[in-house]
This record gives C-alpha cells, sequence and structure tokens, in this order.
C-alpha cells in the first residue's frame, strides 16, 4: 500500500460521508456532484437514472421533518480511476403524521461502483439492499 | 492532498473518537484534555464555558447507568492549526429508574471548530444540534 | 507519526469493518481468517478458543435471519507487529418468531489484542463488553 492508496481510500470515505451530509440537508447541488452524470441508483422496487438528486431531494423533503444518513463500516477496492465496494448506513428518516413523530430506521448495504474523473470520485452506480426497517415513537421536544 | 493532510485528519478522528471514549468511561481528565481552556461547548437550552469537563461527567454520572456516544459520518476542513467540521453521533444513555432500563439515543449533529497546539488538536467550540431523541426498553440482563 | 504508521492504522480499520461484514455475509472461511489460529474470544458468560470463525457462524445462522455489525470509534496502539484497542459496536440481530420479526441490538464495546503475521493484521483476542440489548418490532417488509 502507498501514500496514494490511502488518499484515494480516504478521498472515497470522504464521498460516503459527503452523500449521507448532502442529503440530510437537502443540498440538490452538492448530492448531486456525488454522482456521474449516468449513475444509476436502484433498490428495492426501484432504479433511477439521469436526474438522481433532484427527485430524491424532492421526495425526502416532501415525507420526512429529517433524515440521518449515518454511515458506519465501509470496504473498497480500487484499480485505477474505478473502485468497487460496500457500505453499511443507517438512515433515520423523522416522520411527522398529525403531530406524531416516529423515527424510521432504515438499514442499508450500499453495493456501489465509483468512478474518478477530474481528480473527484463519484458514484456511477449505487444499489441498496435493504435488511429491514423498524420504528419507534420520537420523544417530545424540550 | 500531501501525507501531512492525511495525518490532520487522522488526528481530528482520533479526538472525536477519543471524545466518545473518555465521557463514557467518566475520565473528566481525559475529557478535559479534549479541550482548550476557553472552549465553549453549546446546544439547546445551553452553554458551557470554562471547566465543561467536569460539570459534564458529574451530570452524566448522577443521571444515567452508562453512556455509549458513537460517532459516525464527519467532514474537517483544515487551515493550518484551526479547522472546522461537522460530525454525526447516535449518544445512547442508559438510564434505571426504579429498576426499569431504559435506552435514550439522542441524535446528533456537532457542529465544531478545532485549534492545535502543542501538537494536538482539541474542541474550541463545540455546538450539539439535537435531530430528536427516541427512548426504547432495555431487555433484562442474562 | 509517520506514512507507515497511518497504513498500519488503516489496516486494522480495515480488519474491524471485515470482521462485520464476514460474520454477516455468513463467510466462515472469510471470518475465520480475521483471527490467528490461537485466538481467544470472550464475552458475559462464554469463552471460545481455537476455531472460534465457525460454531459462531452456525449459531448466528440457526438463530437470526440477518445481523448487521456496525462499526464505530475504535483506537488502537500499535507497537511493532501488536496492537491493543478498544472498538464500539452495534451489531443488529433480525429474529422471526413465528413470522413476528424484530431486531435485537447489540450495545457492544470490543476489547481487542492484534497480531500482524505475514502482513495480515489479525485479533489474537477480542473481549466483548455488552453495555445493553434491546429488541424492537421490524416493520413488515414492502
Amino acid at each position: 500500500m502507498t501514500q496514494q492508496d490511502l488518499i484515494e481510500q480516504f478521498a472515497i470515505e470522504q464521498l460516503l460521508y459527503k452523500y449521507g451530509f448532502d442529503v440530510d440537508n437537502r443540498d440538490a447541488a452538492a448530492y448531486a456532484d456525488c454522482f456521474t452524470p449516468d449513475a444509476v441508483v436502484s433498490g428495492p422496487g426501484f432504479e433511477m437514472r439521469n436526474d438522481v438528486a433532484g427527485p430524491t431531494i424532492d421526495m425526502l423533503s416532501s415525507m420526512y421533518e429529517a433524515t440521518l444518513h449515518c454511515v458506519h463500516n465501509h470496504t473498497h477496492t480500487i484499480q485505477g480511476d474505478r473502485a468497487t465496494g460496500m457500505t453499511y448506513c443507517v438512515a433515520s428518516h423523522i416522520q411527522n403524521q398529525n403531530g406524531q413523530r416516529s423515527k424510521m430506521d432504515m438499514y442499508i448495504r450500499y453495493h456501489d461502483e465509483l468512478v474518478k474523473r477530474d481528480g473527484q470520485w463519484r458514484f456511477s452506480k449505487r444499489r441498496l439492499e435493504v435488511v429491514c426497517t423498524t420504528t419507534v415513537p420520537v420523544n417530545p421536544a424540550g
């Protein structure tokens, strides 16, 4: 392993984290920049192509008060300007139904393909394997 | 990005983790060393200055059987001996009320300012944004 | 801190993650390769020696539909080809009892000793400190 390998691994880790921050911040432009222009994002019952960022942000904004994508274990194999890998994530979704707030947690294994262009790593494919979801009440604020 | 940049990023990541370990270990001296002497820690309805470590450890010790600060996504921008960044954390607090144990999870986004002095990164400001809290029962031990 | 130190720290982090991936994938051969041949794994009420991987995978396969070992904060002190450290993990266990699915989360602090042999870090001792467990229902799929 070389210093350059470490730098690339760090850059990919930061992309995994940035994905979570951008989507939770509802920052569509920053989120779009996590993907290549021809990226494909898929999961149980859906597949998105081309503009994956806008519709995702719109959907999350309309359905949830807030989200928090907590990113955990990750491993990536890099070959030149391409990489494949897996990442665990627990994505918490705060819902408000008639004043009753709850937290839906989605347990995700992301299966990813990445490409480095112009010095920046981006997702070209991101497939969500959803292990399960759980929902618990949110405590009253205060 | 240089080798030195990676070393600084690693040192900051370790500080984020050390913060969690020290507070969960109720190690007030180690925890105090996470902060500059003039550090300010703030959050919903509170702001602490000067000795932030002692009162925090005392409060947690009196209220909870145990805590576990699990640190997730983080990103930091470093400029010389200063840095700013954000960190996700789910802080689990084990409560015991008349023998009924429960786990209160606090979903936190830490907004941080850091300073490197004498070769060590420390928090000069740490602002807690609390996204929500949830409480679920703890299973009987055994 | 040197470039080599960073490379060793990265390799240990990847072992922590690999442990989670391998056990969740029920990959007994890969999981076994996380340990030295004489490794000891212990926790509340149990101690395993020699073949720790096979029985662990068999037990998890028989008891749970799926597991997800999410690895969090970690810190390791390296001295030559030996290291000691601590790692936080929330291990989610998906149970199915007569069609009722639930998720049992085990909050773990792993206390580890590691050895580097033939260029690869492995656990020689792994002690599980279980802070608590919680169980919540799993949402219906779909």
